[in-house]
C-alpha cells in the first residue's frame, strides 16, 4: 500500500528551519499504514530535510553553522549563471540533503523524543514551498 | 511485506562511531525479505547514521573533521536553553542524519565491500541508544 | 512489488558530479511502478548521491567547498592504514551519504525542475562506479 499527501510551506528563505512534525505525523495517520515508512521530500533545489530538536536556540546554532561552512556573502560561481546570487542556498541544499526517510510502527512515525522534522528553506528570499510525503506498508 | 526490529546500542558518546554492520544484516536476513530496502534510523537528536570504512584511522579522521566543523568546545545558544551544553552534538547529529536507506538484493544489503553501516553517537556523554531497523518488501 | 536495475558509471574522481536523473528515471519507468519510492545507492565508500541544479559553475563552487571542508592535500590518517592517500574522498562520502529516496508518483520521480540527482565520485583516481537503484510500490 502507498499514500501521498503534499506539504505546502510559506518560507523566509535565509535558512528558515520550519518544524513539519505535526503535520507529517497527521498524514501517517491518514495513510491508514501501521507499518512500513515516510519519505518527506523537498521539491527544490534550495531547501533541505533533516531533524533536529526545533528549539530557537539551536535552531539559531545551525544557521550559524551554515553561515561560518557556507557564507551567504561569498562570491559563487553560481551567480555567473543565473545572476540570482543564491550559490549559497544550492549548496547548503546540497549538503543537507533534499529526502528523509522515518520508520512507522503501529502507525506512528518512530521518532525520538527530541527528534523534529524540519524543512530548512536557504533560498535568499521567501518562497511557498511544496513538499511530498509519501507513505509505503501495509 | 514489513519486518521491524530494535538494536539497542551503549556509546560512549563524543563521536564515538560504531559499526553495526552485522546486526542489520542479521535483522535483514530475520525478515525473510529477499528484495526491498531497509531503512536504519536513530531515535535520537544527538547521533546520527551514515555509511564508512570502519577503520580505526579513518574513524579519527571523522572526528578530527566534525571537530574542525563543528568544535565541541565552542559556545552555543543551546546551552542556554537546557544547560546541557551539547549544542555540537546536536548539530553534528543534524548535518550528518538520522536515516539511512539500504536496498536489499536476493536477501542482502547492497554494501559495497569498504562500506559500513555505522552508528554516530555525538553526545557528551555515554547513552544507551535504540535504532529502528525497518524492512519493507517482499 | 519491488524492482532493481544497476547503472554503470565512468567516473574521474576528484569530485566528479555526474548528473544520473535521465538514467534514475528511465529505471523507475522500466519498473512499472506507479506509486512509491526509489532508492538511489552507491555501493563504494568514497562517493555519495545527493540532489543539485547540475550545471557546471555550481559543480565547481560544490567542488570548492568539499575542498574548504575536507581539504585533498591534509595527511589524513587513513593515509598509514592502506597507504592510498584517499582519507578526504572517504570523509566527503560520509558527509554527504550514499543513498537517496525520493517518491514515485504517476510513475514519474517528484523531483523539482532543478532538482537532479548527482553521482559524486570523491576518490582520487578514475573509477568504474556500480549504482544500485531499487524501486518498492505499486
Amino acid at each position: 500500500m502507498t499514500y501521498q499527501e503534499e506539504i505546502s510551506v510559506s518560507t523566509k528563505g535565509f535558512c528558515d528551519v520550519v518544524d513539519i512534525t505535526d503535520r507529517v505525523s497527521d498524514i501517517v495517520s491518514d495513510s491508514k499504514i501501521k507499518e512500513g515508512i515516510v519519505v518527506v521530500f523537498s521539491t527544490s533545489s534550495t531547501s533541505a530535510i533533516t531533524t533536529i530538536e526545533h528549539e530557537p536556540n539551536l535552531v539559531k546554532d545551525f544557521e550559524e553553522l551554515l553561515e561560518k561552512i557556507i557564507p551567504k556573502n561569498k562570491q559563487y560561481h553560481h551567480g555567473a549563471t543565473w545572476g540570482d546570487d543564491n550559490g549559497f542556498s544550492h549548496l547548503r541544499a546540497s549538503l543537507i540533503g533534499p529526502s528523509l526517510a522515518v520508520p512507522i510502527s503501529k502507525g506512528k512515525m518512530t521518532l525520538g523524543t527530541w527528534e523534529n522534522v524540519v524543512l530548512c528553506d536557504f533560498d535568499n528570499r521567501s518562497r511557498e514551498r511544496t513538499l511530498i510525503v509519501k507513505v509505503v506498508g501495509e
